[in-house]
Parts: structure tokens; C-alpha cells; sequence
């Protein structure tokens, strides 16, 4: 399955007065190692593939994470992510954040592709994944 | 048990291109719901609690959340915040995000209460947390 | 001129390892007092609007702040909102932020009002303020 | 003068409904430059020079900035960031945002260098830039 490593640093905005990340910044973490993972399946950027498969996004249905040991602002931790399960509609994704080899969070995002709503383009709506995409994704 | 609800409204900032809730800002509402409960329960500011228990912080430990449906910019929201669980160290709270009294996302969150780690004081570690705390926080 | 006040508090979230705020949390602030006086002056909330006025919103062309003392999470602040200036397709709005009646932040924004770029709608272009919307703002 | 470039992704999540950068994420942008420049400087991460120099950290005093065109999520832009000024307890930083070679974003940040308040630790007060600091800063 897809499957892709990133390197980043843990910033000092991305800190709480505890010295530590604030826990919302995982997820912004999470969701910039998903849109790596899909533009190096799709070949493109997301702003390219939005448009090319004419949807709206992949937002959240739901999450699961749990936090092992705290990252501090300077850490720089690897994330690895890897594409578990792909479905009609959605999909899942698994991140593994570690800090000099040592597992310090871990999530599982499950994701539904959306496109605009035709009874009011302001609304989204799910849709089935293009096949093209599906098969791309689970190429690895 | 301990419940608190509060009204807070979704941000233009709080959004994404696809015009929904970027989904970590949801973490950064359940943060602060959490801090508004535990308020209530100790009858002080944060700043203040953190002081008077000499400790560090109650940083997350797992996080669980489902999306049910996406909100938008100006969305007048509503969370109900309740403690459902209270251990030695760490403690477990529900929030339930409405729209229109329909809703929105869920979340429970399983906190660790931290102190300065003695040997090394720019790093936590987990405490019991104080029993007059506990029973504050259980008695509702 | 139109003018607004408004109260907030500092989060948690919102501070840094130094346990005051992070200075970009406060133009998320004067981002969020900026809606709240267009929606006053319009009689709508911004979804409706820019619905209403078919455009795509007034990014920042120019900013000034000057951070007069730090604010810290649990702080009540007060944000007072003018609008000081409304030119052809760009208006100036004035921030104040006060704490406990101190003036801790002020900043004062120049924003532009854009539409989709007709030769590209994934890109945005300034467009000239609609009469009415320049009436409304300038009545106070 | 001391002077760095780095590159960075605007991201999905720094976007707003608009499509384009929310304009506080700009300043969080800056801010890590900013650490970056300083890091290299004084040849330390920041955990680690807030240690040596035993201070709090440089918190913002005044800020301009222009925006010159929009950035979108993908947008792959450099920042130019050079020390433009060093006083005795304060210091200034410009940063060049561009995209393709185009200015995008420029900012002006003056900062103060400060420590804990003897009088009340939970509070930052300003100090001289150690004679040291200042050394490096200014070699370049």
C-alpha cells in the first residue's frame, strides 16, 4: 500500500506555555503528510488534483490518536504514513510521528471524498472515489 | 459528574479552502472547553490552578473524534463538555459539538496531569493529581 | 465611522513556551473583530454576504501592530474596531486591544476587496467596493 | 548582517475559504525564520540558547508588513530573512517572502529581548542582548 516519510521540526509557535506541542498541531501535521502521500500517488499537487477529479477535498469523519511522549519545540521528528484501508467513498490513513527513532504520536485519520453539493455549491457531499484514484492509491 | 456547555461561533481562519472547518481548529474548541470545565469545577483561572497545584498542565494522552457534519464560517455552535472518567493521574472528557441542536463532532479526549520533571525541569512527568482536585473535579 | 467593540479571551492555545501570546494569534484576533464590524454594518453574517455581493472576501493588503505589553492565556481582553478609511476597492480598519483598560495591542489593517479573476476563478482579483456596501460602512 | 533563505510549502490548512494564505500564517512563517536566523547565528537550537543566555525569549514589539499577491496551498515560496538592526536591548528582522522570484509577502519585525520578571516569574520584563549575542548577531 502507499506508503511515504517526511521530515519536519516541532516549532516554538506549535508550543503551549507547558513548553510542549499543543496537541492540535498533530493533526495540522497529519493532514500536510496526507496531502504528500496523495499528490505522490496522483502525480500532482492537491490544488492540481482537486481539479482534475473535480471534488472538493477528503475532510475528516473520524480520528483516533494517542500521544506517547511529548514533542518540544527544535524536535525534529519523522511521520510516517501509510495508506490502510481504501473504500467506496473513503479511506484511511495511518501517521506514526517518531523523535530520534522513538514512537512519540500516532493517528488513524478515516476520510471521505466530497464534492460540491449540486443543490447548493456552498454544501459538500460525499462521492464515490474515481477508480483511477483508487487504483493509484492502493498501487502503492 | 462535572458538565459544562458554551456557545462559540466557527471562524473565517478556522476554515479551509473547501469553505469547512479546518478539522485540528475542532481540537483547539475541545482545549478550550476542557480549561472552561475545569475552571468552573476549581473555582479558578487556569494561570491560577496551574500555581496553586504546582503542576504543568494536563497534556492529551489518546484522543478519539468523529465528524458527523462539516461547519462553516459563522456557524453558531454549541459543546457540551462533561468529565466521564477520573483516575489516579489522568482523567476523561466527552465534548459534543451541535448545530442547530443536531450533531456536528464528538470527541473524548484521556488527559495526563504533568508536573516538572525534578531531574530535568524543561521536560514533564506525570502526577497523581491531588485529591482535593479529584474531588472537585467528580463532584460535579 | 463604524466602530465595534468586542471581548475575548486569551487561550491556552494561544500562548507560547514563554506563556504569553504568540503574536500571530492576535491578527487571528483583529481577523475575527474585522468580520463581526462588516457583519454589523451589513445586517449579515459573512457567508451571506459574500454571497449576496458575489465576491470573495478583502485579504490584507498592509498591516501595522505595535505589541504594547504581552497578554497571557485566561486574559479578558477587549478589542475596539473602527473602520478609518473606505476608498474605491480598499478600506482601512483600526484595532485596539486593551486589557483590564491598558492598551496592550493595536494594529491597523488595509484590506482590498476581491473577486474571482474571471480569466482564472481559481485566482482572486481586486474589484471596486459596491456603492452600497461603501454607504453602509461609511454611515457608521 | 547576519542573513538567511529558506524554502517552505503554504499549506491546505494555512488557507482560508478564499483559497488563499490566511494572512496570520504569514507571521507564524516569520517567526520560525526568525528562530532559524538566530539558531545559526549562535550556533544552538532555541531550547538551547534560551538556556545558555537564560531569557525568555523575544517577543514582538511593532510589526509592518505588505502583502503583494496572494500565496495558495502548494505554493513552494522562499523566505529571505536578513537582521536589519541590533540596539541594546531590541533588534530588527526583515523578511522577503516570493514565489517564483516574485515578491509575495515583506515583513518588518522589531523584537525585544526579555527574561523572567524577578518580581514575578509568571511574568517577562526587558534585558540587554548579552554583549556576546549582540557579537554574533552582527558578524553576519
Amino acid at each position: 500500500m502507499l506508503r511515504n516519510t517526511r521530515k519536519m521540526r516541532v516549532e516554538w509557535g506549535d508550543c503551549d506555555p507547558a513548553g510542549i506541542i499543543f496537541y492540535p498541531r498533530y493533526f495540522e501535521f497529519f493532514d500536510v503528510s496526507t496531502t504528500v502521500l496523495i499528490e505522490r500517488a496522483l502525480g500532482m499537487k492537491k490544488i492540481e488534483y482537486l481539479r482534475a477529479y473535480d471534488f472538493a477535498g477528503y475532510p475528516l469523519v473520524e480520528i483516533r490518536a494517542k500521544f506517547r511522549q511529548p514533542t518540544r519545540f527544535g524536535d525534529d521528528v519523522e511521520i510516517e504514513s501509510a495508506l490502510v484501508a481504501c473504500g467506496r467513498s473513503s479511506f484511511k490513513i495511518e501517521h506514526r510521528l517518531t523523535l530520534a527513532g522513538v514512537l512519540a504520536a500516532e493517528g488513524t485519520e478515516t476520510r471521505v471524498w466530497v464534492g460540491r453539493d449540486p443543490a447548493d455549491p456552498t454544501r459538500i457531499k460525499s462521492r464515490p472515489i474515481p477508480a483511477e484514484v483508487v487504483a493509484r492509491l492502493t498501487q502503492g
